[in-house]
């Protein structure tokens, strides 16, 4: 077996916990999965470690597996370490547990706390991993040539803003941008018309690399803690004006959304997707191959995207499920990203998030951007509210959901990653 | 007076200190300057906050003015205290101090110290506000259209990768990554044939904005701690193939230079240089627009490339100086940077890096990059040790400087801003 694939007691379908609701079925959080986040109490300054078990948090420090830790210290610990610990809380939190009573006494329910950010974020990276996702937004932009000539060869990605990433819940502001349309002869200050959502997985950072050191393929994994469900919000107008030569910068800075949960690498490990060419593709340089990165691939991880409206919010109505992918239909896997990033020398650190890019499907119907969905803003979506969308709107509520599922192992999710639209704050700048 | 071109006492050039080595004519660091920066001394862990006074370095904290503070914290104080604090050192350390003994005791030869990065740094923004940089490099790629019709609107700029920068002094790897020959079917890995270095100065943050809350650009220079030299080095070579459509990714981060030495705002207040366009150029939008901006503009500050090759090393050549530019011929001023970058709702924190971009000027000779003096590596430049370069090699020592002059005031100094390539280490990912 491949590390990384291997399957082992923390898996077993038939394991239960002594948290009842972690047992119930289409629980997220069932004692199979054991995904890290920082949460605190009421006034607290400081985030605690926790873990999600069904509708409760563990408070890590309490169960005395680990003392005075932040989030980044752990992430850094070797893989065995990470591995060794995933293997108590297991075992701390199982139906006939020898140690249910500190467990227990550990336990916060989830609706007492307040979650932030999974760790302190240093450097954010986007990739662009989708092969789907970049033939459909190229062949907007270049209906003769929609995947540029590298896109087979190199794993794209550029660097993003790591102060405006928030996490599930916040609030998004409609941003202000210089706009410019066709034919006019200047562009406006304006708030974006065009307001998007890209869903995306993050992939966080657990051991660094020393700067000049690349991280080689095979061993890409080990610096993995986890993934966790990542909103890119794009303003399509601004992007299209601003993006050239450098990239985008303030159709995305003004806020990405990062969901509160991190499922590791090791919940994960009995559901990898082998990696897969097409026979018409290169394969990928040696520097990218790997037998645990074949092994291994992306993760057969099913995305969901959801949007409510204000209107479906007053009604009581959760809202609409308006694509569904799949993880393992990327391009690059995570291996590939990592050996990638540093195979110039470029050092990552703990806590350092690498975002997948747009992670949409090969139909239609798997897109992960209303840009896809909405063919640029020529196709309206209609919503069961009888309402339709092209972009999103003020009161518009986007959240993304995924999940695994295999037979014969415990459905693992990775809970939600949210955010609302509000109206631009326009008048901040008109007054000064 | 606009506030920030005002001067005061601390900038008199008559002032002199009472360490004589600050007094010398030709220093970078007199008693006008007092730029700040972090080091320490042996074996410690911490980073000390330290002043630059002629050849030595004040340990800040001796001199019972700041207490506990790390500069991160000391960067994002309101500006009344930052002038404040100035003001104390200036007449702490001029001639016929009263508290003479107090900061003497304070203070420690630079030779004995290591300097560190200037602050934490939080996220790395790199502009391109040199319009002749752009459009040098512009015609290189589209001879019919040098400058992309955004350039004059739009503040340029991308999120650089702020783990890899490395302060003064450190070797500078070079980096491996797909480069692609004209007319070859695939890509290969290889060590780049095309490193660069481009000359920049490094804008640091001080206070912070709340995410969603612009910054107008009448108020932008509050914002902003002070400059320091930046050189962010590029290969040419991985930069073309990777560059669409996300922009430069490897072929940026694997290093970029920061000078350990951050000269104050307050210091550069007698050396402003009025922002202005040529008639043929948009006025800015709004939001980009303000009299403080018109009068402040960028900053009249002579900026040098020093080239010293392996052999002029060995041979006790400093080198050679192979080109000199102004900070005054930028294209935005820094208070444009900052209008911009915020303008979407993305929220600055102290000790943020913007980077102004390669500070070329219209004349060929001040030329911030090998691309531009080299003509895209066809025209070699020709060195005093009858060596040629097209772009870096091995050994080669570039060494950034700048300065300011003004009839009437004190020369004030950046210092140095210097990094030496070495050979790419090619086997650590051939034999993995």
């Amino acid at each position: 077996m491949i590390p990384g694939s291997e399957t082992d007691a923390t898996h077993d379908a038939g394991l239960t916990s002594f948290v009842a609701s972690a047992n119930e079925d289409g629980c997220d959080f069932p004692i199979q999965n054991l995904p890290f986040g920082r949460f605190r109490v009421e006034d607290e300054m400081d985030w605690r470690i926790g873990v999600a078990i069904g509708d409760q948090v563990l408070d890590v420090r309490r169960t005395e597996l680990l003392q005075n830790r932040s989030m980044n210290q752990f992430m850094r610990l070797p893989r065995d370490a990470r591995v060794a610990f995933r293997n108590a809380l297991s075992e701390g939190l199982r139906e006939g547990s020898p140690h249910r009573k500190r467990f227990e006494s550990a336990l916060i329910p989830m609706s007492e706390v307040q979650m932030g950010l999974p760790c302190d974020i240093g450097d954010y990276t986007d990739f662009y991993t989708s092969i789907h996702h970049a033939s459909t937004v190229g062949r907007q932009f270049r209906p003769d040539q929609p995947l540029l000539p590298n896109y087979k060869w190199v794993p794209i990605a550029y660097h993003g803003r790591a102060s405006s990433i928030v996490v599930s819940g916040e609030d998004i502001c409609r941003p202000l941008g210089q706009v410019h349309a066709a034919g006019d002869q200047a562009p406006t200050l304006a708030p974006s018309q065009r307001l998007d959502y890209e869903l995306e997985l993050g992939v966080l950072i657990s051991r660094p690399n020393v700067r000049g050191l690349p991280i080689p393929v095979a061993m890409a994994e080990d610096h993995v803690f986890g993934l966790a469900l990542f909103n890119d919000w794009s303003a399509r107008d601004i992007q299209a004006w601003e993006y050239q030569p450098l990239g985008p910068f303030l159709s995305k800075n003004f806020a990405s959304t990062l969901a509160p949960w991190v499922v590791t690498l090791e919940a994960l490990a009995p559901f990898r997707a082998p990696f897969r060419r097409d026979s018409e593709d290169p394969q990928p340089l040696p520097y990218l191959a790997s037998e645990s990165n074949t092994a291994l691939g992306q993760g057969d991880i099913v995305l969901e995207v959801w949007l409510q409206t204000e209107r479906m919010r007053k009604q009581g109505e959760t809202g609409d499920c308006i694509s569904v992918g799949n993880y393992k239909d990327a391009y690059w896997t995570m291996a590939q990203m990592i050996a990638h990033h540093t195979v110039g020398g470029c050092n990552l650190r703990a806590g350092d998030l690498l975002g997948t890019g747009t992670l949409s499907g090969p139909r239609p119907a798997e897109a992960g951007s209303l840009l896809e969905l909405g063919q640029g803003g020529k196709k309206p979506i209609h919503l069961s509210s009888g309402e339709s969308r092209l972009w999103l709107e003020d009161g518009d509520t986007v959240i993304l959901r995924a999940y695994c599922e295999r037979e014969g192992y415990r459905r693992i999710g990775f809970g939600e990653c949210g955010g609302t639209i509000r109206p631009s704050k326009l008048g901040v700048i008109s007054s000064s």
